[in-house]
């Protein structure tokens, strides 16, 4: 968690412009106390024979998914500034090169989730701490 | 949203039919109101290496994954009238051509959803309807 | 239901230990009264210039979506004994080839899913039984 699984065009990025794009999702969920290494991102580069918007083939647009589960959106003010700093972050690699894009944002159980054997800790527990500043999964007793 | 993404064999379908299906899809939320625009199908074509149904290598199977977030359907009757009208549907690009399928909607929270750079206008809306018609995200106010 | 996405490495697996993991995957649900046919597993392929965590093109971690349909993990203590036997299957398939990790469970709604224009019986019902004894979608009447 976060899973963020992103359908483009075919060449809209290259390797490099990828890379940047999963470390500035990293560093929204990074600056919330998130481990960098829960969030992975997946590209799918998608021909237009096999991505249609509103029944058309379809190369300009991007259209993103988000699994999010260690932290869930509170309150309103909250989900909107979720909202909003996400969306700034794709537009800086959709809009602002003339691709259109869409994201949606899903929540799913915390306690289905297990990354390499163990329940992940608690949130802002300082065994999350932990995993945080070593990046990676430790063994840990309940906080 | 929605957005739909069909696991379907190699060569089970060719571009045209592609497009005649995510037309198809379209057709059923247009006529419930919602812009064209919002629906998004991705197919994902998965060699027999690749897809198991029941643990066995499949190559006659549709599986189908659809995400609502604008609409999410009401009541008991509702849900069961949407559910069997996508199952028209499905029907027409699998079954009918010796397919077999399977099919399941999510629903996600409507209130992190963004379309370039827009939270998109509450269902039934005024600026819904100019959206639809125009097909495309347009800056409104608040309706 | 249920559907198992499996995002790995280039040639993390070879085509039998895919057949091997999507088997011993319907295991699990077949012990518990599932239809064999209603497991699907999808394995996508993704190349490390395709795929991050923490930022990190990733060749060595294995990301893992499932939806859940049919069955619904009850209370605290079963959802507990879901995870740990999913995680056990997991394992055998990344962990001890050393391989990093990580699944989440989402659970979608009941009566939006279909199968080969059918509504599936309900859990436990004769009709399910049926279903599994004869794995495949069989026309049926309400028990």
């Amino acid at each position: 968690m976060p899973l963020w699984t992103v359908y483009h065009p075919v060449d809209a990025y290259s390797t490099q412009e990828r890379r940047e794009f999963a470390n500035k999702i990293v560093g929204f969920y990074a600056s919330r106390g998130l481990p960098r290494f829960y969030v992975t991102t997946v590209f799918h580069e998608i021909g237009r024979d096999c991505f249609y918007v509103g029944g058309e083939p379809a190369d300009n647009t991007v259209r993103i998914t988000i699994d999010h589960i260690a932290r869930q959106a509170g309150d309103a003010a909250r989900r909107e500034q979720t909202r909003k700093e996400i969306g700034t972050i794709i537009e800086q690699f959709t809009g602002a090169k003339g691709l259109r894009w869409e994201y949606h944002i899903d929540h799913t159980p915390n306690d289905l989730w297990m990354i390499d054997g163990l329940v992940p800790p608690a949130a802002h527990s300082p065994s999350e701490k932990v995993w945080a500043e070593q990046n990676r999964a430790i063994p840990y007793s309940a906080d």
